[in-house]
């Protein structure tokens, strides 16, 4: 019970974080950014954190955590699956519109892409992720997937989810840092700290602050679904 | 016997990253950025990203699974406490003369301190890591500390452990993709992926890597020391 109670405050936290992060990147690059456009301009690659921030981590932060909700428990278990797959395809979907926003502003500019370390990290994040919702939705959703292979795929499925949202944790920071040192510069400079720097350190301090409650969410055995839990009687039932 | 072996292979991973970090961040920086100094200039400020990878990072995340390795089990906890706790006050040392570095090249340099989301992330992992080894001190070490304390302490010390290195990884990410944006301009940018670069951005995939390999050390509660499993029967004798 005690459990319990603790996981719905840890539970809300989380949802309030992720949409404080959802508020914070959308006013940051609608109201100091100049908004949103489709055009190859600046305005086209404000899309970009916008969509990384909500899609590649709320979202699926979001995703990750269904399975921890007690009230999900004594219910069968495929509604579930299916709001798990469809939460992460939307975000997936997501973050290869947020690739395509800067890629395209990229390619109208000249300038290379993929050439920095935050690229390299993001572009690997999303990479896995694509495996990751491809192989779990053969392994976990498809009925002639045998019992067996999701007893092998299972552990190898959430440490994978785990480690993609450190990735896209580590891709977020860097890539806030690198994006306040790119546009705080001439009169107004990052190192003034003004309004806009506070604004995106806070941003950062929200997605640090999200990760670390979805992975505390996740790692908590006493918060797994009981039929997934290792040792469980049940173990082979709900994979 | 297998999950044994298995953990010895991941161990030697952990070992294996942690020295392929601290090799790439003393090559880059004392062959591409001209070396070491501690004097004010640039020089200086190479010890920073030397300090705080080997410190903050590689020897923190040897320090943070000491108790994993299981042929300590069969013994006296005291001496892999005592380890335990000199290799995280080394690591300690080591981020603040790291810390120093930094601070002493921006003071004779006239720029402010603290303004950057790195820095922001790098020195609250600092002192959270400050506080954190000063309770795990008065708590776990001093022999008046009594066990309930201890056995209230340990799961937060744990999670705090965890995550103090989801905020050194993030900080190592940002600070190693921001100074290869400072330095690589002019004749030859970073976009156009010189050699430094591609030493720069496989030292930033390194730091993921050794972080992945001993946060999922750590979250295996297979590898624990069997006294500080929870549930164990002898749960409260080793802490």
């Amino acid at each position: 019970m005690r459990s319990t109670v603790t996981f719905y405050l840890c539970y809300l936290l989380c949802l309030a974080l992720g949409l404080a992060c959802v508020v914070c990147v959308c006013v940051w690059n609608s109201r100091w950014r100049g908004g949103f456009a489709w055009d190859g301009s600046s305005l086209q690659f404000n899309w970009h954190p916008v969509l990384m921030v909500t899609g590649l981590l709320v979202l699926y932060g979001y995703g990750a955590v269904v399975y921890r909700v007690p009230l999900t428990w004594g219910q069968n278990k495929l509604p579930w699956k299916l709001l798990h797959a469809a939460l992460m395809l939307g975000s997936l979907i997501m973050s290869i519109l947020g690739l395509c926003a800067v890629f395209d502003v990229h390619n109208a500019n000249n300038t290379p892409n993929l050439y920095s370390l935050h690229s390299w990290i993001g572009i690997t994040a999303i990479i896995l992720f694509a495996l990751q919702w491809g192989v779990g939705f053969a392994g976990f959703l498809l009925p002639c997937s045998p019992v067996l292979l999701r007893k092998l795929l299972k552990p190898v499925h959430v440490w994978l989810g785990g480690s993609i949202l450190l990735l896209t944790t580590a891709a977020c920071i860097s890539g806030i840092n690198e994006k306040l040192f790119f546009v705080l510069r001439g009169n107004v400079t990052y190192s003034s700290i003004p309004a806009e720097g506070v604004l995106g350190n806070s941003l950062g301090a929200l997605v640090i602050a999200f990760g670390l409650v979805v992975l505390k969410i996740l790692s908590n055995i006493q918060w797994q679904r009981p039929d997934s839990r290792p040792g469980d009687i049940a173990y082979t039932v709900g994979v």
